[in-house]
């Protein structure tokens, strides 16, 4: 059995909660990350997580592969589409954008301002300018959800199992900065309700 | 016949490049980018290239979803692998690591500091860290491509057509950052060659 590798409250959320979803025989592990003796350095050597590692071995990474893999394993899921699709190209570029523009492009340089500049005096101002990259990123995908639920189709898919990951993390964030962003609120509030994602909280919360 | 618009010298540029590579009967339109008449504005309301428009009004962008798609177009490539297979769960992961944690994590800060703080005096320091950063997200690509001419398996694929893009971008930069990442150099000699390769570079110029 394949065992996913996550820690409370990263992005590796997105992957287990479709573990729960999809009902998949993989194992998961919750592990702390930066931390020396953290188990994930004898799995993945970049120390971080989401990561799958199968028996003989092999390890996968990167949420925008691992997700798209665990609703492969499942193919009469509606999570994704058919090969050669304009939709499941769609999804799958939802996930690109989730990705590299909302979390490397914007919740990186708010939560580690270290990473851009070795200054400390500079990273009042890192934050701030993060804090509009945010809701820069966040805007597009607020209007795609106008009059609708989900990103693509008229169905949950993967590609808003992982959104819900970032929205979720808005909370810790004051809310008077999104309070425009008014579908986004809407669908955070359905991802949290469905069963595979509180699922997936209680057992990260155990740990 | 669908339309996929690059800009001269950008990350479009992998896309191009694989309309060669296959053989797509897809038009390709060279669009100058941050400029407010470009006709990218009425295609991508975000301006990015690249972007793909079909006859039906249809937008797909996001390189780590159009590369997937484009070799999907082409059941029979060796560029990609068979859906479910980790063989392609693992190409589809280098994708993400070239596009969220090379492009956005380390070459956005290194071109355009400007996103990253508002105070011009910032821009040295942070332009400084994205230097290092560039260098400690290339370093594990350099050790994956030690005694292989290919990230995944023993052929040419979508990671690859897509890593020369950035390999090549580092010619702009002062070579000896870069000199004890051998492989790279290698490898960016090898992609350059390539005749999909040389051909999008002359169209691209002859704009």
């Amino acid at each position: 059995m394949p065992t996913l590798y996550v820690a409370r409250g990263a992005c590796s959320f997105a992957a287990h909660l479709l573990v729960h979803e999809l009902q998949l025989p993989i194992a998961v592990q919750v592990v702390p990350l930066r931390t020396p003796d953290s188990p994930i350095h004898a799995v993945n050597p970049l120390g971080r997580v989401p990561a799958v590692q199968f028996e003989d071995g092999s390890l996968l990474t990167e949420n925008s592969a691992i997700l798209p893999w665990l609703a492969d394993q499942r193919p009469d899921s509606t999570l994704f589409a058919a090969p050669g699709t304009l939709e499941r190209a769609q999804i799958q570029s939802w996930l690109g954008y989730l990705n590299s523009e909302l979390h490397v492009g914007a919740f990186r340089p708010l939560n580690r301002p270290e990473r851009y500049s070795a200054d400390n005096s500079h990273h009042a101002a890192i934050r701030a300018q993060a804090l509009q990259q945010l809701h820069a990123t966040l805007r597009p995908i607020d209007e795609a959800l106008r009059g609708r639920d989900y990103l693509v189709g008229a169905r949950f898919t993967l590609a808003d199992a992982y959104l819900g990951v970032f929205l979720h993390w808005l909370g810790r964030l004051p809310s008077e900065a999104f309070a425009d962003l008014a579908q986004l609120a809407r669908v955070r509030e359905a991802w949290l309700a469905r069963p595979s994602v509180q699922a997936a909280l209680a057992a990260e919360a155990a740990h």
